[in-house]
C-alpha cells in the first residue's frame, strides 16, 4: 500500500521542491521518495512511488495535479467519439522515467527488501479519464458503460493492453512483484464488474511476465472478491471493510491475501494499534500466505511514529524477526 | 428510498419557495412534497419527506443547509467534553412538525398506499455530528470511537434513545412502516460495527412500537449484512453493490429484503432499465418478501420519466397489477 505520502516530513520536503508530476517524472527524486519510508519504517518491501495516471498522459487528455493533490483531466473521455479518437498508448516512450526509477530503486535496495511496482487497474484509470477527476457517484463512467458498451470495452482494452506492457516494463526493470490497484471498482455491482471489468483485468493479468507475484487490490470489494479472484492475481488485497478470515475463506485458502487494518486505526495511540493489529493477525491464524498491510493507503494526518510502531508490532507479533 | 428530490420539477418549484429546513419544518409543504412522487410515479408507498438530521437540531449544534443541499453542523461534537455537555433530546417538543406532516400525509393518502416514516441510524447521525458535515474518511468519528469509547457509547445511547422515540412518534401519528437509514455505516469494519454500533441499533429497534414493519438500510454493507440482521429489522435494505440472491441467502430467507437496482441505471434508456430491473427480479426469484427498490436514493440528474418507467416495468414484470 502507498507508503510515501504527506504524513512523512521528508516527503513533504521533496514536494516543496518538486511539483507532483515533476517528482514522478524525475527518476532520481522518485527513487529517493520510494526509498524514504523503507529506511524510516523498516517495512519488508519498497513500493514504487508513481501515480496511477502517468500512463494516460501520452493520450493527450491534459493530466494535471493542480488542485491540492487531486488529479484533473482537462479533456475527459465522455462520448463514444472521444474513445474512437484514442490511439494505443506507447508505453516505452510515454513513461520511460518510471522504468528508470525502478532500476534506480532496485540498485539502491541491493536485495535488502524487494520492490513492488504498481499500476492502476483499467476500471479505476478509466473512471478518472471519463469523470475528469475524482468522483462520488461515477455517473459519467456508468453512463458510458450502459449507453455505449462497445466504446467502453474499447477503452478498457486499450487500458488493459497498455497496463500490461507498463507492468511488464517494471518487471523487466527489476520490480520483484507488482500490485494492480482497482481502487474505485467497489462502486460497481457484481453484475457490472462481471460484464464490464472482469474480462479486461483477466486479459491484463494473463499478459504479465510470469514469475513476479501479482497483488490484485480494490476497496469496497466485499461482494466482488470471488470475481476479483476469478480475474486473477496471486494475492488478493483486502480493504478493512471485510473480516480477513471470512474474506480469505471466500477467495479460497489456495491463494494469498493482503490486509487489512483500517488506516484510521493509526490515528489512535500505539497500545490501541497493537490491539487492532493483533486482531488482524488472529484472523489470519498464522496461515502462510498472509501479507499484513493496511486496508488502504496511509492517511495524510497519520503520525509517522504510529506507522513505525505498527511495523514493529507486526514484526514482533508475527515472529518474523 | 428517497423519492422526493431535485430530479422532480415540482420539488424544485417548492424549493424555490422554501429553504430546505423551512420546508422540513412546514407540515403543509412537507406533506405536499411527500405526496408529489406518489401521484406522479405510481409507487406503492409514500416516503416521508424530512431530513435525518432534524432530530439533532434540539441539541443546539447549529444545523444548517447553507451550502447547496449539504448539511453543516456549526459546532461539531469532537471531544469527550462535547459529549458530556449534551442533554437528552426532547423529541416531542423538538420535532413536532414531523409528526404533524405524518398525520397530514396519512390523511391525504386515505389508505391508497401506506406511508413509510424514517430516521437516520445512530452511527450515521453521529458521523454528521462529529464530522460537522459529510465526510470522506470519517476520521473524527473513528478517532472518537477508538480514543474515547465511553464518550462514543454515551453519544450513541443518546441518539438511539431519541431515535426510538422519534420513530414511535411517527408510528403513533400513522406511519404504517418505518425505515432506519444507516447510510454511511459501510465505512466501518465488521469488528467496529459489532463493537461500536450494533448494541445501539439493537436497543433502538427493540424499543419500537410493535406492528409497524421496520426496514433497516445501509450502503456499502456487503460484509455487515449478517450483523445488521442481528441488530434487527423486519426487512434488510440492500444497496446495489451486492447480488440480491447472495445477500438474501446471507441474511436468511426468513427475513424480507429490499433492493437493489443501481440508481445510476436510471440514467440509461428505458429499454436498458427494463433489462436491469429484470435481473434484480430474477435474483429475487419471485420469492415473497422482496420489496423492489433502488439500491440508494434517486440521483439528482435522473430523468423523471425514467423513474416512472421503472415503476411501470416493475409492476408489469412482477405481476403485481
Amino acid at each position: 500500500m502507498r507508503q510515501a505520502g504527506r504524513y512523512l516530513p521528508e516527503y513533504r520536503a521533496m514536494r516543496a521542491r518538486y511539483g507532483f508530476l515533476e517528482l514522478c517524472r524525475n527518476p532520481e527524486a522518485a527513487a529517493e521518495v520510494t526509498l524514504q519510508p523503507v529506511g524510516r519504517l523498516g517495512v519488508d518491501a519498497a513500493i514504487l512511488f508513481a501515480d496511477i495516471l502517468l500512463i494516460v498522459e501520452p493520450l493527450g487528455v491534459g493530466l494535471e495535479f493542480s488542485r491540492g493533490e487531486g488529479p484533473v483531466i482537462a479533456r475527459p473521455i465522455r462520448q463514444e467519439v472521444d474513445v474512437g479518437r484514442l490511439k494505443p498508448i506507447d508505453v516505452a516512450s510515454g513513461v520511460p522515467f518510471v522504468f528508470e526509477t525502478v532500476r534506480k530503486v532496485v540498485r539502491a535496495l541491493g536485495g535488502r527488501v524487494p520492490l513492488i511496482g504498481f499500476a492502476g487497474a483499467p476500471f479505476t484509470v478509466a473512471s478518472y479519464l471519463v469523470e475528469g477527476g475524482p468522483s462520488r457517484h461515477y455517473l459519467h463512467t456508468k453512463r458510458l458503460m450502459y449507453e455505449a458498451p462497445e466504446a467502453w470495452h474499447r477503452l478498457m482494452e486499450l487500458l488493459a493492453d497498455a497496463t500490461a506492457r507498463y507492468l511488464n516494463g517494471q518487471i523487466a526493470a527489476g520490480a520483484q512483484a507488482v500490485q494492480l490497484f482497482d481502487s474505485w471498482v467497489g462502486v460497481l455491482s457484481p453484475a457490472d464488474y462481471r460484464a464490464f471489468v472482469l474480462p479486461h483485468v483477466r486479459a491484463l493479468l494473463k499478459a504479465l511476465t510470469p514469475g513476479a507475484p501479482v497483488i490484485h487490490f480494490g476497496t469496497g470489494t466485499a461482494a466482488l472478491l470471488p470475481l476479483m479472484r476469478e480475474a486473477g492475481g496471486n494475492v488478493i488485497g483486502l480493504d478493512w471493510r471485510v473480516d480477513l478470515d471470512a474474506a480469505w475463506a471466500t477467495v479460497g485458502h489456495d491463494i494469498a491475501v493482503q490486509g487489512n487494518l483500517d488506516p484510521a486505526v493509526l490515528l489512535a495511540k500505539p497500545s490501541y494499534i497493537r490491539e487492532r493489529a493483533k486482531e488482524v493477525l488472529a484472523r489470519a491464524g498464522g496461515r502462510p500466505g498472509h501479507i499484513f498491510n493496511l486496508g488502504h493507503g496511509v492517511l495524510p494526518d497519520t503520525p509517522v511514529e504510529h506507522v513505525k510502531a505498527l511495523v514493529d508490532i507486526v514484526h514482533e507479533l508475527s515472529d518474523r524477526r
